[in-house]
């Protein structure tokens, strides 16, 4: 479809987008009337609710609609699945300038399908305005099927620190973009669409996880919040870390420290767990550290040094 | 408190905002982790989300922090309500620029809080975020408690159309305000903060209501979305719709048509629902039409000939 939002009107542009989206086991009322309605089969629900901003969090130059897409939905369906549950059901604020072109915001309708497709859950509503610039905000809800939620509160001295996922990728990528870059295309990729180890993420859960969550302010930050939550020190070996080939490659090209990458990136979903010591590691992952008495978050025995992450509102 | 955003950091102005949220009856795990968890006892949940944007839905010089709160609050919580639900939660998106105040996101909060209190739901999660201008997107959850939904779609010739709450107020106020009159204050307050009358809801929703919705874009473009998805006209009786005395004032002082207010002005949130000719009107609501066979919405049987609503991206 050609032309631009402002072409085919709100209520032309809520129609072609959602004609896009399929129903599904579980959608009991979908788009169309002034709520959804999905089954929560546990009579609990999980939700989770994130925003993504053209210029914060993608650039139009980098990504595609279709990449913001699957961006969008999987961060938000990585939360579901820290928790512990299955997504269920996704609920897209959309707002754009009257200029954008109408397939950019098709793809990103197909992006959300797509991605919502790999854990089964099903696009149920949402909401269009314009916007000088395209925001997205995207919730996520999801059941547990009766298990209890994964906690960041939970870990326990003497858990392993077990992770599934890639870890550096996607900060790696947006640097090699901002720098401009065309490789290697594998990190552009990351930043441009994550892919969270769903699979794996939910394994860890079944496997007795006493506290998970997935890392999307960067490994040290996120593993953080368990501590503090659990009163507890978190212990990573750097050397269980996965330096892969791409990051050491983009280290050289760009002069960096790709284990800053590894530590403090955010963006790529991986999912980070304590294991009771005796829980086997479901495959997909792998064991990065210990949790022990104490407090905060050490790299080999010390306080990393380098920046911690990512705060939206940096104190001067 | 003192001071702007950027003094904060992202996670001081989180910490600062949750502080002021209450748990509650039914809200299982609150802000802090990855997802909030909530009961739906019902087994299914119904589930909105709506944008509020800075510029667009509200100006920072027109509404307080505390206003826009109630005013985003509201306006998803009676999207619940118009399906026959109990709102049970909130989910909170929020950005905004660094040098807002740290006052005006605190009663923004306290706004979202006692929103949710009028209908006993709470603040379950959210997401901050940096922005150039004030951004919140709100999803609010809600349980049926085992009745049927009330859809768009199930109106049937011979129902009476039933209104709750009022009209016109909020779109008077708004034109009073870009007017820089300084009155009638009830109807800037209308702007500022709607009052949807949630009691009223429901209680259409128990008296049987075949089909309701909230009145977001204007009575004839929400009745017209009944009627569309009912396949049935809509007749309204221009007598029956209450001019109030304030929108006879702001109309004089504007020299503008009331009756155009009151058909075609958004964001005050009153419910229409189509009842069983048998059914009584519960306290609060008045008659002003009826269902019959055709399409379309028709005032005094003619269609009318004003502006039909709110469209953000009209075609040119």
């Amino acid at each position: 479809m050609t032309g631009h939002l402002a072409d085919l009107g709100e209520f032309g542009l809520i129609r072609a987008i959602t004609a896009r989206f399929p129903g599904g086991e579980g959608l009991l009322v979908g788009p169309g009337d002034d709520a959804a309605l999905l089954a929560a089969p546990d009579g609990r629900v999980v939700a989770t609710t994130d925003l993504l901003l053209e210029g914060r969090h993608f650039r139009r130059d980098y990504s595609s609609g279709y990449d913001v897409g699957r961006k969008a939905a999987a961060q938000n369906l990585s939360d579901v699945v820290a928790m512990g549950a299955r997504p269920t059901g996704l609920l897209v604020g959309f707002a754009a300038p009257g200029d954008l072109p109408v397939d950019w915001a098709l793809r990103l309708a197909d992006g959300l399908r797509d991605e919502c497709a790999e854990v089964g859950a099903y696009v149920a509503g949402g909401d269009v305005s314009s916007a000088d610039r395209v925001l997205l905000a995207i919730t996520a809800l999801g059941d547990l099927g009766g298990a209890a939620p994964v906690l960041r509160g939970g870990a326990r001295p003497g858990d392993r620190v077990v992770l599934a996922g890639r870890l550096g990728w996607a900060q790696a990528g947006l640097e090699l973009l901002d720098a401009g870059a065309d490789g290697p295309v594998e990190l552009l990729d990351a930043h441009r669409r994550p892919s969270p180890p769903y699979a794996a993420g939910q394994a860890l859960a079944a496997a007795g996880a006493t506290a998970m969550c997935d890392v999307s302010d960067g490994l040290l930050a996120d593993v953080g919040h368990v501590a503090t939550a659990s009163g507890v020190r978190v212990e990573l070996r750097a050397a269980a870390l996965d330096v892969a080939a791409p990051l050491r490659a983009a280290a050289e090209r760009l002069a960096a420290d790709p284990l800053r990458w590894v530590l403090t990136g955010g963006d790529d979903n991986a999912f980070v767990a304590c294991l009771p010591p005796t829980a086997p590691l479901p495959p997909g992952t792998r064991l990065v550290g210990e949790v022990t008495e104490g407090s905060g978050v050490v790299v080999d025995g010390a306080p990393y040094a380098g920046a911690q992450g990512w705060d939206h509102y940096p104190r001067g």
